[in-house]
């Protein structure tokens, strides 16, 4: 038997702007990626979504961003080390807050668009955003999108990590991913096979057809995607027609 | 003996811009009222701010306020009972976090300004915001600091509340507060005067010189006084020389 | 012939957060209404957009919110009237200067949301910002709402002021608006028949049945309705069957 | 007879938050770089800053900022030209209104702190920045901290620019300046002599006591050093004991 976790990035409307279709994907996931207000969500979205998660057993994580909703926290900026932590601890609280308020708890972290990129490429940024959420909570689960940060929280003992990986984008050889500038619909097979392939193998297929090893116990869908909904399904059929079980982060490792 | 609490708002700076003299004050109180970084104070301030009173031994207090920097949180806005326990929800969580990180708790919440205004002129945002303190945390202290709230936090048996006087502002005789638009420096005489009617009797002298009830159990100095420091130490002596103790809220209630 | 102005709340994304359906809408009106980037809007929208009105031969204005992004500058707060006057004039500027880069002026300012209501409820707010326009340019019109503030712009002798009507919402018999939470796809023979009677008569037909003086030069239309392109080419067609001109609101006055 | 302007940064405070001292140095200083509410300043003190320098006859120009409140302007962040042009576009436009108001207009555009650095690091950026200043105003005068912009500058005919000079900083032989963490403050005849050497030869005394060219027609001062006001008066007291004018940049190009 396998198990594996579905991760979503969710919450990320803010006052009357809207985007995903969080309650939609929600049913089909077992842990959420919440935006803690910087890059995108606020306190009425999280309170929502945080009910919303809560309702669905669904794990709850921190989606913390850089102070920049212009930008949609996609912009790096020269902040300290010391700053990210800040941020991060800032938006963990605030989850927190709205966690215990609907009876559950924050499980992870997974730091936002040109956060997790300062965090990959510094290890200093990473070491105190690591340290920073150990400080608040010894049982949080950094959710790692790639080896570099991987390989940083591995470093703390105290830390659980989970590395993620993705079936609604395709990879290159070197285990990086292609993103697009705008999600395409994705083929539901195409999806499914690479849902197998990864949590049954730990492999997926690159864009030039080589196999490559993406050693997941957690998928990331892309909840906005045109055909989200769909390929949610899909492999929730692969699922259900497999020895796989669905399980958030926290009954994972 | 009689115990009292000194109180005083902090964390009030915001990026380059420095607002008060935190540092020079916090020996003197016994709780410090923390902005949350929505009318003023940000992660960075929110992180410095806990870590002093950590080392002082300070009472945390949340001090949440509406999201409007421009405006200090001063003007009241049309926003829901929903929204506005949202926004305390939010900050509390987030100086939760600070809390964890430098080993200690957040004792109490006071809101800023005019949402502290729009609490005390409307039960409906009052009782949302003191259900949703209680949903975070069953242990915070509810600092009051008018009648019609401390009424409206009493209504809540879980909740403790604290009421709070002024020795700095000159009260009208239906205790109201005569707020300055620029804070005059004090002569140390009265405050010390005013701080032992209170804390030794319940009583202060106001404006047209009849005695009215005070029945606080904590003192509110405003740090950004210019003669803040000199008026604490008068307070210090006279703790000193009476039998008085100070103490934090957590140890009074 | 009459000759009547069409007008539309545009450029109300927001970074990566979309509203409305500004491209599709912009062919079929004659005056834009441009949030200034403070309840939505931000400088690359506002640039997106004026490029689109210009290219459309779309009258352009500006459609200044009160600094409350998170709640989309509709709720009212406690802002002097000098505040509203500065507000509305860096709105307004900052226009100005997207329109001088696309070869056109500012026709005219229509504040929006809370701003609207508190400008209406109050002379000396309105007063302010119609004193402050003046000041910046004499040539601007200001688009009114409702005849309170009608009629305060009409005290300024320099300042030209256009009344609008709707026809995608119900009057009231006193000539108030019945908001929608959410607005309703709207029946296109009702619209078509509003708006001819809003052109042709300077009447509607209010709820209960009566008729009412709506002495309209310019119709709002609300871009974000369901079929709002729908609405626009009933309306479209309605002027080409009739004795009736579209023009933007610097033609009319 | 030598011309020389003299140019401060201003209009930094925000909301309740003060910072430098506008009033005590404008009296001083023929050139004001106002916030443009980006990095610092909002509409109220925008207003009160272009009163203040019309007051004085001080030429006035637009200090735009990256939308860093919380970092003062002062962390390079990945935005793209386009984006970095609209940001000076909206600031632009907004402070030419608050100039409208009073009777002015704006005269020249100095970037801020992070902004100033990514358009001297990447002449894309900077000629995205210019093109949209002329776009706006073909009048206005671009004021060049260093050569690396001076000469993009100088690749457009219609725009004018000024290279500026330091005083209150020290440079390096390579003409870098060695910025202060915290100025500290400055003997007033090193402050003159330099003023001297920039303003009659061109030239200054580097760190390491080479001379070099800083063919400056402007010279900067920081209006928030410990001395500022000090400094501008010997300054003063040197133009009236040489054959040297103060002028603003419009009068200098």
């Amino acid at each position: 038997m396998v198990t594996i976790d579905i991760n979503c990035d969710m919450g990320e409307s803010f006052g009357n702007w809207t985007m995903g279709q969080d309650e939609k994907v929600m049913p089909y996931i077992t842990s959420a990626n919440i935006a803690g207000g910087y890059h995108a969500g606020d306190p009425h979205v999280m309170n929502e979504i945080v009910a919303l998660a809560a309702e669905h057993d669904v794990g709850i994580g921190v989606h913390p961003g850089l102070p920049d909703k212009m930008g949609f926290g996609r912009r790096t900026m020269a902040a300290s080390p010391d700053e990210v932590r800040d941020y991060v601890t800032y938006q963990l609280g605030a989850l927190q807050a709205f966690a215990e308020r609907h009876g559950t708890t924050v499980q992870h972290v997974k730091p936002h668009g040109a956060m997790y990129s300062m965090l990959s490429e510094s290890d200093e940024h990473a070491q105190a955003v690591m340290e920073g959420i150990l400080d608040v909570n010894e049982d949080l689960i950094y959710l790692a999108t790639d080896m570099n940060i991987y390989e940083v929280a591995q470093e703390y003992d105290e830390l659980r990590s989970v590395f993620e990986g993705y079936v609604d984008l395709t990879y290159r050889p070197n285990r990086s991913l292609i993103v697009e500038q705008q999600m395409e619909p994705k083929e539901s097979n195409l999806i499914a096979e690479r849902f197998l392939d990864i949590a049954l193998d730990g492999k997926v297929t690159a864009e030039d057809g080589t196999e490559i090893d993406v050693p997941a116990k957690s998928i990331c869908i892309h909840g906005d995607g045109p055909n989200a909904v769909e390929l949610l399904e899909t492999i929730h059929q692969q699922v259900d027609e497999h020895d796989i079980e669905l399980a958030s982060l926290d009954e994972i490792v």
